[in-house]
């Protein structure tokens, strides 16, 4: 049974484990803050993959920003993670066999081989927290793109001059509604200066009306950014994960989509794996990498 | 020399002519306006496959419609062509091979595998006529989601309640603007009640400002959804085709998209294809389906 030494690497903290190729974790999963600097976050790759060395088969890496098409080397900006960051040579870790996916493509990954995605062929798999990422899969493969940059949720979905998009610059992206931070800014519009979307989404259980109004102003935009998937992917099932993802009305949305859509009906699922996804994910695609190669 | 012939469906007119393996035509490109009826339009198709049954190795239809994942039949409405047409029994026509595409797709196959197209991995080939149509190439094999009903290009991209889609029946989305329809609403709009495309066209040339007005709206459209596509597919190679496809100002638009996509830069292409894409592009797809079942 191949064991992997997988990373998921974010702007606050990295998780690491031990997981098999079945997507089981072999002892605890590991939290440690995110190190100050790329040089540090370096020394703590080459550390851990020393102490694991020899029980893994592979090191893989989720990691936030875009991944090349080989799966080797971000090719993108990764705006809250240090300076440098991006410019890891993962190769030079180990000698050991290495993937890195970007964490959307990963979390899109384990719900397809595992969890709510499951024998679908053609699946959309939204991480919705701060920003969204999508993990897009089309004919069991995962959509890449000619660099690996694929799966951008950055299309205009509104004309209002609404809201820039600190991630593209674009006006009124998808992203700029439908994630966190999107919530955020209805949360302020509609509750006033200081509100958060943690505010919206506790005033909701609470039956605030004014709370109902902004999250389903919220909801409203994700329901047109999944109208937009639909069409243009035919899936039979968008799956949802993230901190934001789980507060999802389900029946609800699943319902005004379909109504939408030109393509047959789609299901709408909550993820099977919550925080673990990417370190799944990002275990398994090592591990057909590895299965590949052999 | 594998040897199809090649049916090209739409509402006012059927082409058709024989196209061999390396999509070269074998005699003339014939025409007959469409049939009115269900009925009579699968008498022609059986009375044309008779007449060349000694000649070919197989039939393909380009066809208007979302055609199925197995390439055998209609699974949409076919808006403009006669009642029942879109159930025909296209494998009862003949004991040859038979292969069924959409036409958008048909001339997305053309441009990848021997046009604008060729060699790229990942491309989005848009139809611009009357509608928008797709044909997506997504690691060299032709997106068709789970029943074959991808790439509708009917997605939000606006917010305005501006413009109610006869296709999809949602408002604002990118066909209702960026097609030949949307861009004869631009001309009703700006140059007035019964102003036409055409106009606006015939206008632009001759440097009338509120034509050049009307088309730098309908092309301002183009680019947004462009951009979408390139931020979700990261392609090498956007291909504009149809009729309006011809008239775009490709340095312009393609600058355009560049600026605002997240992906690296994609390149936008006129189509190599005019009118005989659809027949060559489903001759291939036969063509292909045959070496693949021998």
């Amino acid at each position: 049974m191949k064991k992997i030494l997988s990373f998921d690497v974010g702007g606050t903290k990295i998780a690491y484990a031990v997981v098999d190729e079945l997507g089981q974790f072999v002892g605890e999963v590991n939290k440690t803050p995110t190190p100050k600097s790329a040089e540090e976050i370096r020394l703590f790759f080459q550390n851990t993959i020393r102490q694991y060395y020899d029980k893994i088969d592979g090191v893989a890496f989720s990691t936030a920003g875009a991944v090349n098409a080989e799966g080797t080397r971000i090719i993108s900006f990764t705006g809250n993670l240090p300076v440098g960051y991006n410019q890891t040579d993962f190769l030079s870790l180990t000698d050991k066999p290495v993937v890195v996916e970007n964490d959307a493509n990963s979390a899109g990954w384990a719900e397809y081989a595992l969890g709510a995605a499951q024998g679908c062929q053609n699946a959309v798999i939204l991480t919705i927290g701060t920003g969204v990422g999508a993990g897009i899969i089309v004919n069991g493969r995962l959509l890449k793109g000619k660099s690996g940059a694929a799966g951008e949720m950055h299309f205009p979905i509104d004309s209002g001059h609404k809201r820039r998009c600190q991630g593209c610059g674009m006006w009124d992206c998808f992203e700029s509604f439908a994630s966190g931070t999107g919530l955020g800014k209805f949360a302020a519009e509609i509750l006033g200066d200081g509100a958060t979307g943690y505010n919206v989404i506790s005033g909701k259980q609470q039956g605030e009306p004014k709370c109902e109004q902004a999250f389903n102003l919220w909801q409203d935009y994700l329901i047109k950014g999944i109208i937009t998937l639909g069409n243009i992917f035919d899936p039979e099932a968008v799956v949802l994960s993230g901190s934001l993802g789980a507060l999802v009305e389900y029946a609800k949305v699943e319902a005004a989509v379909n109504a939408d859509i030109l393509t047959p009906a789609l299901k709408l699922y909550p993820a099977r794996f919550a925080n673990d996804a990417g370190l799944i994910g990002a275990a398994l695609l090592a591990c057909k990498k590895l299965s590949e190669t052999v």
